[in-house]
């Protein structure tokens, strides 16, 4: 029985190596989309992007099915993402801060 | 003009990047949770572990904050994939396949 346990704690602690990676990614992604959201600001342009948001969706969808990754979730999870980069963005176009 | 677009194509040339790997991180992460699935129908455990998930938030949100990355959203993001994290273990302990 503790061998058992044994591996889903190693299970566990690849997943919180993944998290880590993960956490680390998003930070450096938002730090990227925080600049698209002053350029935007300057020109004028709309928080969101439909075209560039359905080519992301296409995108990563190919590379899910690459990766066996599920790509409805794929999709679900960039939506998740996107939703949150257009509220800073139209934070970023109303106060001119984040 | 034309080089001020060029800067917002790179950005999003970075973002790219960073999605697909993301994207690929997630399918590990995804791979070890199928695991953790067959583990927990093996041993009879629940497909959640409200304990496990509270120490998950709270390391990813110190992480977070050294990132630089909102630790509300990063909160927000981890319950995102253990939602579809317990789908799959409930799909796996009813079905015995995901």
């Amino acid at each position: 029985m503790k061998e058992k346990y044994q591996e889903l704690l190693e299970y566990r602690n690849s997943i919180d190596n993944i998290d880590s990676a993960l956490v680390f990614l998003l930070a450096e992604r938002f730090k990227i989309t925080k600049k698209v959201g002053y350029y935007k600001r300057e020109h004028k342009l709309p928080a969101g992007d439909p075209n560039r948001e359905e080519n992301q969706i296409d995108r990563l969808k190919q590379l899910a099915i690459t990766a066996q990754l599920d790509p409805e979730f794929t999709k679900s999870f960039l939506k998740f993402i996107t939703t949150e980069v257009i509220r800073h963005h139209k934070h970023i176009r109303e106060t001119g801060s984040l």
